[in-house]
């Protein structure tokens, strides 16, 4: 290999301070690709670290490179990898899982408590131009994916193993409550899943706008109006057969269960601001509603990549903004201020 | 047929008022069984009718017969009852769903909106001496069982569905909140699916007792002790995989969730006192952990008998007292004031 | 009711002998529906009647009306009907299950061994004016639907049931057998659930031309290829994941299994011509391929009739013929001897 | 570590003769477990490689020590082993799974073509003093279990992983056939998942005779007697629900289908002679039987050492022989010559 020797990297030192550096390129282990990074997207967790230095009990305690939402270009590889060769353009699925312990057997590796995932403190991201990654977790993209679009498959898999957890299907009425990228992703997967009665909720009319164009077919402003009644009318009285929830919020939640029909599943997928949440249980068993709890994903990344390369899936018009790294400290503020207008804010690291 | 044309029933009035009276017997319709009833368990729902007159929304707005949990002997049939002569020894599935609405054709009946429970207003119940319901909600018991503990197939419904909905199974650990009635079955039904490791909660040192008797294999009393470390401790620091709780009780499903592993189940069987619940969603989602919500029970009723009818299952344990309906009041007094010595209270309305 | 009294219908009375007849026209129990029949698709079953009078043990003893497949407009109500009233356009689902027993109470009424089939011997079928049916097997077709379309809401759930059955999904690599309408309807199912790589294959080029046309994404003709190798190579050498059989054919099931995947699914949908099937269970067990046989279907009537009522699907590209009732011989014969040009032939029992 | 530098194996070369032979002594890699082996049981596999020097395409081709039912006592651990001391008492899951591929992610390791499996040529087996396994393929057993009993848990894994698959629980009727080691611990399996009627078949009466000590309720003779009208008087009539055929006969599994309740399962664990067998798939489609094949097993011993460490569970009849490592030829030949007195050999590899 002939690889340069060091790299530029965003590094978070403290609360809205980004700055870029100079790092080592990482050397891959015999079983790792080396990957070219060509496009980054900032997700709502990387802004909040950006913002707050933690999520709950998770500390930026020294400093660390963000983003994985990642895609990009085989550089090199490890010696025993069979997958992949330089050039080959591949996607990143950020959480690396042992593979040994009993979560991982079971094949829900998500909950593997050894799991590495990138730009969870203290593991750095891929905000910077090279990145190392064991090829299990690597996927292959298409021509027809662009690298920017191909960002989109991580935050499209938590739709993706919701709508597999909740049983979506032709005929399910869902609603989708929160229209940031997690739930706008959710209405491309439960399209996906053949799911044709989409209603969705949020507070910003430009969100809303964006999940009709991309196959929202109900869309409700929760500061107008009140989203129960409006479900059940947009349900001829009966109710939603499932709830994906990417907002946590208190008030949302108890809409859902209000609009749900007997036998309804509810996706907990955004976690909620404060630790504990009031839920109206009783009215939850009288309809025997399930809560399914939403933690990342488990097996997406190849059915992500099919979907995102189909030519009829808008998913681009998620992209509001673009930002070479040298501009990576914009691009945060771009994605912290500015929710009325931008969606997913895209990290070039390489030009 | 040379039935009798009146028979004796305990009319419930008004809160802590049940009188005995002369009804009709009633007339089997074409494919009923006409059953006379031959012990009757008196329900923490029939309880709760007695003392507030109500649960929740559903009221007793005319003099109503309760109890559901009921066995007996068929008298007569109608016509076109095929399964069912004068003699056989039966048990009595007291919800009989509609049989045509979405949620019967999809095996989920007890969901239909259409049924009719024994002794939930305005249905008349079982606490007289003679019944019709119809063939396909009635099952033959073998006479190693008796009525006595048949009557049990009822509330141990409740745990069989929630062990098949949590996936129960050899290797899972399991703990059951509150020995009433419903949680104690739920230890028998636990036992049955193979579970060997059920950890069980209450405040009252002889429902501990009981639940130890029948197969716990350990209990804490939660007025001495706190169970999160007393649980944890059980499992080798684990946690359980499964809970089922069947208190409501809010302490209860906090440390359900401070308690289990990550993937786990919780079942929400026992209905909490307030409408609204707060739930560590937080701590949930984090270990995605998915809450199951249980209302009542659907083809639990054949498995049930196969199970109390084994020799070796110590269901009697449960059964302390047991009045003949000429001191149904007594029965429901006994139920209500003697929560420290009594568990299930048998009514005997045919001699 | 101002009903006239007599209808003409289609009577089958020995093989290749259809006759019409004046019959009363049926008078519709409390909880029937009276449909007056608009389309009536004829289906292979009903071929076979017509061409052997019997289908394995179930024999045309006394003269039968055939079809079962239809749609059509609601004509009178009985007393307790509550969802359809007069003017109504409606799809029939065939099969009346009991509701009672312990498949139905399952969910899985398929099974009901009470059922009755319209057009299985001894239970006459539709191809006549006028049919009575229990209204919690009629559904409403929105006016975007026509009658014609409508009667593949049959066909089409035999794939939607394999489809579930099989857990297809995003991702999924399918390999459909036989372009029949069962297949062809199938590959309307199966991208109704989202699967975009669908293989199919037969005989007729004619057939594979509509496959093609209706989302087909690769098809083979056995005749003059050996698909195994054209099915691996269509899925880069890795076999597919799920195989729908729809033609009973043992070279087409030794096939299926040398072309899938480990841990792969077969759905048995087409009957074999002999009763027994030489299977390469040795392969199937080294790859673990289970095999899910497909008897009928179970609530797949409202998720087909959303299905074909969207715009984009073009499932009237399955009607190839369309005769009134007068010339019903005709229709049988079309169906029986053209199958290199025609694939569903409507009859239409009212002007 | 101060280890022997040698050991004692046993070695086939060719059909019929294993040669004692010193070899090294493994050195465990950092994730291993190096286990002195304390009891090796002799599997069905191990007798026909012994006998015929392959199974299949799996050939002999040089030297192989057989022998994958194994326990023992830890002797060293690898530098990054957290979970293992030398001296813990453990018993070995014989198929090493790479932890990264597709099957391995979804939870299906057993189908992990990259699967290590002992005893399976080309990879040595257990047969020899000292075995290096990964730790996380390495369960700890309590004091209650011993090393001869502890080996069942490979045979008992294979009844469990179907038991599963199968959806076995209280109240299922079950026919087990072939009352081998893997038939026998079914039967142990099915009663831990709470099954009660277990009817089990075999040619063998001594077989069928431990069957019944260990807890079938019904044996029958298929030498002697039709199994189908056995099986149908069994279960008044009604069939079984669920079948595990351990013998791949083709009598064996047409009378399975013929003994099928509508809707029941047909396990496939025991491969057939010939690589196709004839299946009556009219029946199983009729009757709505799915097929599920059963290879191996998945995330089972925990689970087995769970049901075998109960002290009433008495799976040591099952161990019919035992023999120094010494003696091993003499014990192949014990379990090859005398199947109607021996059912399990173990042998003891140190004494």
């Amino acid at each position: 290999m002939d690889l340069q020797q060091t790299m530029r990297a965003a590094v978070l030192h403290k609360p809205l301070s980004i700055s870029l550096e100079e790092r080592p390129v990482p050397e891959p282990g015999p079983r790792d690709v080396l990957i070219r990074m060509m496009a980054v997207g900032i997700c709502g967790s990387d802004l909040h670290y950006y913002e707050h230095g933690r999520i709950g009990k998770r500390v930026v305690e020294k400093p660390l490179i963000q983003g994985h939402e990642c895609a990009g270009i085989v550089e090199a590889v490890g010696e025993q990898v069979t997958r992949f060769k330089p050039g080959d353009r591949v996607v990143v699925e950020p959480g690396v899982a042992c593979g040994t312990c009993e979560w991982c057997k079971r094949g829900r590796y998500n909950l593997c408590p050894s799991v590495r995932f990138l730009s969870t403190p203290p593991v750095d991201g891929a905000l910077c131009q090279y990145v190392k990654h064991p090829e299990d977790f690597v996927f292959k993209i298409p021509d027809t994916l662009s690298f920017d679009k191909a960002t989109l498959v991580e935050p499209l898999s938590v739709g993706l193993y919701a709508a597999k957890r909740l049983g979506l299907a032709p005929g399910t009425t869902l609603w989708i409550m929160g229209m940031g990228p997690v739930g706008l992703t959710a209405v491309i997967a439960a399209k996906a899943f053949g799911v044709k009665n989409i209603i969705v909720s949020d507070m910003e009319p430009f969100r809303l706008e964006i999940a009709r164009q991309i196959g929202a077919t109900a869309a409700v402003n929760v500061v107008e109006t009140d989203p129960v009644p409006f479900v059940l009318d947009a349900t001829d009285g009966l109710g939603v057969d499932a709830v994906m929830d990417t907002t946590g919020n208190v008030k949302a939640l108890d809409a859902a269960v209000q609009s749900m029909k007997r036998g309804g599943k509810l996706a907990a997928i955004g976690f909620p601001s404060a630790e504990t949440v009031p839920l109206n249980l009783t009215l939850m068993m009288q309809k025997e509603i399930d809560m399914i709890s939403i933690y990342r994903y488990t097996n997406t990344f190849q059915q992500g990549i099919d979907i995102l390369a189909q030519p009829d899936v808008p998913a681009e018009r998620l992209i509001t903004d673009r930002f070479p790294l040298e501009r990576v400290s914009e691009a945060f503020e771009k994605a912290r201020t500015d929710k009325k207008r931008s969606i997913k804010v895209i990290v070039h690291p390489n030009p």
